[in-house]
């Protein structure tokens, strides 16, 4: 098996640093992939870390994968050599379960594989994006149909982009929509830009006033200081659907009392520890609902691609050098990037 | 204004004892009903004893009425003296805003009054069903078509049975689907009753295995004993719908994971201590959903009583005398009764 130059965090204590992997020759279904830009998701970091009290070492992250592909099986129809090609958070799946079936390969019934740190109800460790080069079944497989300069941009579509889109699908927002935004990190930019182009009214909360102008030029109609209870009470009951995109506990109370009957607010954040307690008498009294979203299915993750180059959509990004990813971290932490870092993959070799 | 007898807490530490009230002389709109049953709600006693912090005393509690009308007013149309009449929660709502057009007054914009302890919103006290006669404007009375020996059982059916029909429907219990009905009270053995009849595989979840047999015969096709983890697992998601009709804190981690991807489970039970925090895992990676509900609207709350007349459908009750409602309550709070007190409203006289 080809060997490969990777990064890689040994324990959840150490700073992640240069690793070697192997990865398997191509089968029949497989796309081989020389990776081009790798973007940096807040789970990479409780990964790394095992925040989640789950991960596999040694542990390469990375799961918002655009590249060139390089070699192809027998059987691989979807791409040839040359191509532009994509992988987010799943690699495989059981393929004959209903979620499966339907084409909500996240939600296997048998646990997708995922990108790095293995099958989500356990197996062998895998190894993502922070890497030269990935061998992926095609199926698994994104076409990337955006033009070659914006490639960097185009990485964290594949998970920050996904994982805002479901839940925006799946909820219709859309004109004649209110639809809120909750955090304006990586996730939350994404679904800034995704609700409007949908054509939602797009209410983006925040904690700092100076992203105000930022939330705007990314397509919010309106920006609440989520902090000033006298802008957030002024919102009470007009939404028609939330999605939360904070990934650190906080009072859910406090955006439930914006949704209209029947509205929802969508969690796609996952804190390491426990959000307050909502409130009962905040769902019954309008009959809300709160709710999870995980990523996207695989025919779900192309629709939004090709959404994005239709309308010139990608990422915000920060590009660093593979070896800058510690620092980067410890900056995510802050909030301090606008609004995704994305790794140049050539600064690995 | 006529004077009649009434049953009223005077302060949240005092049982519930003798109280005179006045009715309104019936306007143009207006039912008078004598009423002959009241059923004995939870909240009832959370109102009584100002658990919820927000009781107007004296506190005539009380929604659960079936009675008989003795006079209307001139504009009415829908009843004639004599006739049988229920009456819910409710007794009034704006009537304009969109919760209102569409028929669902109890999420009314500008807050339903509720049959007792005034508008939801705050304003003048109003008094409940345990009381020898209401007025009620016809829009807020309902028809009964239950045969007059099942009359007492008919009472439960203007809360709990609203109460749980209302989600049931929401969430499209039927054939073809697997619903849970945590608890075995005063809501959930009406929540298995519908349920069964609207054609739904029914899993009932009890504490109590001794009720095992009883849940079967109100219709349930499974029981589970919640407390036994290893019956708990073979439920696992299983389920596309779950009512929780608990009002008492408690894990619902325990029921999320039983729900089907895009399952929902909604609460109708309203504890005075929040729940433990629900794990925001468990709705993420099968986008599950957690909500809530509240009773059902007028026309909604018809369609379940002509339902339950057609189905042969009423409420298992113990009759009690009126001066026996603080018992009740006691025994109440000890799940001591199969399944719903109801007042005979004769011997308040």
């Amino acid at each position: 098996m080809p060997t490969i130059q990777a990064y890689a965090a040994q324990d959840a204590q150490s700073p992640l640093g240069p690793f070697t992997i192997e990865r398997r020759e191509p089968g029949p279904e497989d796309v081989q992939i020389r990776i081009l830009w790798c973007g940096v998701c807040h789970s990479d970091l409780h990964t790394a870390r095992n925040e989640w009290k789950n991960t596999l070492y040694p542990s390469v992250p990375g799961h918002e994968i655009v590249g060139r592909v390089t070699a192809v099986g027998s059987a691989v129809t979807k791409f040839k050599v040359g191509d532009l090609a994509g992988v987010g958070c799943m690699v495989d799946s059981c393929g004959h379960c209903p979620s499966c079936a339907e084409g909500e390969e996240q939600y296997c019934d048998n646990g997708f594989t995922g990108t790095y740190n293995g099958p989500v109800f356990g197996g062998e460790n895998t190894f993502g994006g922070y890497s030269q080069s990935i061998v992926v079944k095609q199926s698994f497989v994104l076409r990337i149909c955006h033009p070659e300069s914006q490639l960097a941009g185009v990485a964290p579509l594949l998970c920050a982009g996904i994982t805002t889109w479901s839940p925006l699908r799946q909820w219709e927002a859309g004109p004649g929509k209110k639809v809120g935004i909750v955090g304006l990190g990586g996730l939350g930019h994404m679904g800034v830009k995704l609700a409007h182009a949908l054509g939602a009214h797009v209410v983006l909360f925040t904690t700092s006033p100076e992203k105000i102008e930022d939330g705007k030029r990314l397509g919010a109609d309106e920006v609440v200081v989520s902090r000033d209870p006298a802008q957030m009470a002024r919102q009470a009951g007009r939404l028609d659907f939330i999605l939360n995109t904070v990934a650190a506990p906080h009072d859910l109370d406090a955006f439930l009392a914006l949704l209209k009957r029947d509205g929802t607010m969508t969690l796609v954040g996952a804190p390491a520890e426990r959000h307050p307690s909502p409130d009962v008498f905040a769902l019954i009294f309008k009959r809300r609902r709160l709710g999870g979203s995980l990523i996207g299915g695989i025919r779900e993750t192309q629709q939004m691609l090709d959404f994005c180059a239709q309308h010139g959509i990608v990422s915000d990004t920060e590009t660093i050098r593979m070896d800058e990813i510690n620092t980067a971290y410890e900056r995510m932490l802050k909030s301090d990037v606008r609004y995704r870092f994305v790794v140049d993959m050539a600064t690995l070799a």
